[in-house]
């Protein structure tokens, strides 16, 4: 893919010093990707590209380097913006200044709730950004069929999609199964998109069944927890790309085994970054710090984050400081504490200091398809439990994690209804179908969110993206609900009638029009009500968006009912 | 490209372990390309594909490999299958021994004569051997306009091939000038290729020039003769050929420029290599050999003729051991003297100790637009040079260079003619246009062949392959070039009316379809017979053959007359 594409008529007469460049960068020091040297040079820029390097060039205008280093713009392998709340132009202006020009998004979460429309949007609304939004199409959706998703993408769906410009491949493949045992939907997918980038998704696979799935198509995985498990898949030929997240962390693990020989195979994504983590400690320039910090030679950990995730994706227009390629560049100073200086996209600087310059465009979008997407019959709810036994099944939160505890306990019954028991950390959860109207609402215990009092709900629930709330009592819970459907989507807190706080998420229920400080700001501020009401946890709405995710251990609710995960299917709330 | 698609229904269950394998090859030390480790493992194998590396793996055939090493099959990034003087099919029995299992080639010889059909030709006697012949398309038919070949490849004409089963691009872009200036038939052909692979030619190109060049669009390049040469191409992001041709030898000097960072853009080729090379020191294997004897840890060695070509062609399927991947596999004992003892190509022995093994299809080709090549009304033409000076030009050849002097001599003159004067090694050439019939003969004198009776001729003139005869009177330079024509191509030499010996060349009048055993044992007499006519030459007619290229300085003849090449135009024979 080459998105950038060289105009000849203007790039020739410069880049043979016939003609003047439109900008030099005098006296840089270039850091070189291809043979990982660092080269005093200078760069020439005509338009959006790179004409040359080296001495040579003369231009209209020239900024001295002083001897600072010079590389390619970042590139991030796997990143859902939507974990980011903010939707792809207020995403762009907490990366970029950090050294990000090039995001691979998978637009996984938006289309559970809106589908192809979804995928639309977010490239829509990223057009002509100084970040290049690339789109690796999300391969699975829904997750399963146990919980009731927005919207369904098959193959021919995704084939629909995978033509349009800066659409790259297929994202993620994470119904392992699937391809491994070759089961219809997984193989017709992996057969539409053969020769083009399938990204896999192959969390603790190992041995035969690892060989399979790679065989079955899918060449890169971000799962890898441990050194062990990224050399297996390097080995069977799959680029590695190490993620450092805000909840999956695995960055120190897996930096020690990357070679001189085997670094050619890895690249860094950031998978999921909430607003604070953006915000407080960076994007890619943070990765590659942290490699730095545990040792990694920094000239391998640009490469990294730019050559080798441009070479996976086949986005031959960049990645590198090279004539014809796109000018996308970091200035920086420190080899050991990677902090961009000076962020130039397509030939223009575009962010200085940490912060964004220049006129940005304004997409202007049509997002109608992704806004109102919450809808309950607020009048045919109800979150009773009639009885029917004594004890029940509760799930268990596991703090900092997206895994949960199963248990069984005593329910406590009122008037022949099971309710929550607050003084045993005992509250009730429904996850309430909000895409399609269908009534659907599963009912359960939950232990660990900690709340005294009130409730809290939120329309971001992993990975269908139901209406997930939790509390003390029903009152509360239907505040907390409605507040939600209120704002078209987005996170409360609500004690009795009262609502406490909220984040409004007016997009597909999932990200803030606002920028990414604002939204910060709004979730400390929730989460400080949160914790009024009792929640001691870092961050009570994330651990109830992901209680509803029924592809993760060990018992999880959807709208169609509580799912033991290791058994794969239902299992009834109360126990004999 | 993917030319061994998985067929799932077969791998998965074998991949998993759930059903045996083809063949498995037990204990072998597997060179693992992706990580440059050597770990011992099976290879598992169903049909023509790699299911499984490492333990778990049953088949209906094991064999052991007892310890020794396993690679992948090499990939020669850049070869002339016409220079073999044999077949594509000859060629595979020559060359896959070796441990060649893909060969990437540029049909330009052929394509000089016989354009498309020719490209056609040369993809269809391909067609199903357990060498992988992917084709490279000519990208500069005919080399210039100041020679007449047989046919002209543009744009359109390319595009034509473009999408034909086992085309991969554009082979090695010539035209350095028509990019770099940007002259409407070179970008043309570059706009045509832009997303496919397009593979450069600069020798000593360097600075602003090549700057201009790379942008343009070549991204490659096999002309390095010296390190520097080789380092500023790989910095400016070209992937490097190194070649190790028969004329062409540039192993030893860039070699040492290679190293564990920039390895991984760096391939191998061997561009020319005639059949006494290929015979006796041999294909790939023996660049590795030299390589590694230069200092070249012997796994990058591999990898730079394995993984490394197959990533810049795109060849997806092959290049390494790995689940998925086509079965092409060299099994060998030495990692400092790599020779080929098994080489499994699809899945299948086709050789062992050196000799090829096994049934090979024989293409059935009708080859009727490539055969029957030598067009010349012999009744009109005539070797008289009528005297219109004192003095002559005269080509200098240069022994064992492709490359001539120019020199200024007295012309001898007998009734009005100037003739040749072996006392003076001062031989009468010409170049007879043997395409179309046009009459056209280029006259001159050269010197440095050496015969002192007699005429050779050869129906191989690069590039437009043009008849080629010198000699020391016009009825033995007849008698050769009659003989030539007679042959429907081919190599002579003779003396007055008889002819003293001949290789024929019936393909294209530039292959034999004979075993490279036999051409190589054809050509050993017929150079013998050229050293009885007075040549000291080590192969008179390869010489010969170059004596018409008329982009390789200085002094050059074509079927239009005598060219500087310097000048890049045409000068008079006399000199005033």
């Amino acid at each position: 893919m080459e998105l950038t594409r060289v105009d000849l008529t203007r790039f020739l007469p410069v880049a043979r010093g016939d003609e003047p460049a439109d900008l030099v960068l005098r006296n840089g020091r270039v850091v070189n990707v291809f043979t990982g040297e660092i080269i005093d040079a200078d760069v020439a820029i005509a338009g959006d590209t790179i004409v040359g390097v080296g001495p040579g060039y003369e231009a209209g205008e020239e900024m001295d380097l002083g001897g600072r280093y010079v590389c390619p713009g970042l590139i991030d392998a796997h990143v859902h913006i939507e974990s980011s709340m903010c939707t792809p132009p207020q995403f762009a202006r907490a990366v970029l200044p950090r050294g990000t020009t090039t995001a691979v998004t998978d637009p996984h979460e938006i289309a559970n709730v809106t589908g192809a429309d979804g995928v639309r949007y977010m490239l829509a609304v990223s057009q002509g950004l100084p970040l290049t939004v690339i789109v690796n199409l999300p391969s699975c959706v829904p997750a399963t069929h146990m919980g009731t998703a927005g919207a369904s993408l098959e193959a021919e769906d995704l084939l629909a999609l995978a033509d349009l410009p800066r659409v790259v491949g297929l994202a993620e493949f994470m119904n392992v199964p699937g391809a491994v045992l070759g089961l219809p939907g997984a193989l017709e997918k992996l057969a539409a998109f053969q020769g083009r980038v399938i990204d896999g998704h192959a969390p603790g696979i190992s041995g035969t069944w690892l060989q399979a799935y790679v065989g079955a198509g899918p060449g890169s995985d971000h799962e890898s927890t441990t050194a062990e498990e990224m050399l297996e898949k390097l080995r069977l030929g799959m680029v590695v790309f190490i993620r450092e997240a805000t909840a999956a962390q695995n960055l120190r693990a897996l930096v020690p085994a990357v070679t001189l020989q085997n670094s050619r195979r890895c690249a860094f994504c950031t998978d999921d970054r909430h607003p604070a983590d953006l915000l407080d400690e960076g994007h890619l320039d943070y990765l590659i710090r942290l490699a730095v910090a545990e040792g990694l030679d920094p000239v391998t950990a640009i490469q990294m984050a730019t050559l080798n995730a441009a070479e996976w994706f086949r986005l031959r227009d960049r990645g590198a400081i090279a004539p014809g390629k796109r000018a996308d560049l970091v200035v920086f100073s420190n080899l050991k504490d990677f902090r961009a200086e000076m962020v130039f996209a397509g030939g223009a600087l575009a962010a200085r200091d940490g912060v964004a310059v220049g006129d940005w465009p304004v997409p202007d979008v049509d997002d109608a398809h992704v806004r109102d997407t919450v809808h309950v019959e607020w009048e045919r709810l109800s979150f009773d439990i009639p009885a029917q036994g004594e004890r029940v099944r509760a799930i268990g939160v596991v703090p900092d994690q997206v895994i949960t505890d199963a248990a069984v306990v005593p329910a406590k019954v009122v008037d022949g209804l099971a309710v929550a028991d607050p003084e045993r950390d005992l509250l009730k959860i429904a996850v309430i179908e909000r895409h399609r109207g269908t009534g659907n609402v599963g009912l359960g215990f939950v232990r660990g969110l900690g709340l005294k009092r009130g409730a809290i709900a939120g329309s971001v629930g992993h990975d269908a993206h139901n209406l997930t709330v939790a509390g003390c009592d029903d009152a509360s819970m239907m505040t907390a609900a409605r507040a939600v459907g209120d704002l078209g989507g987005g996170l409360v807190a609500a004690a009795g009638e009262q609502v406490l706080g909220s984040v409004p998420l007016p997009i597909a229920g999932l990200m803030s029009d606002r920028p990414v400080e604002t939204v910060r700001q709004q979730m400390d501020e929730l989460v400080g009500v949160a914790r009024t009401l009792g929640s001691p946890l870092h961050d009570p709405f994330m651990t109830l968006g992901f209680l509803a995710l029924e592809v993760i251990p060990a018992l999880k609710l959807t709208d169609q009912g509580l799912v033991d995960v290791e058994k794969f299917d239902f299992v009834p709330l109360f126990v004999a």
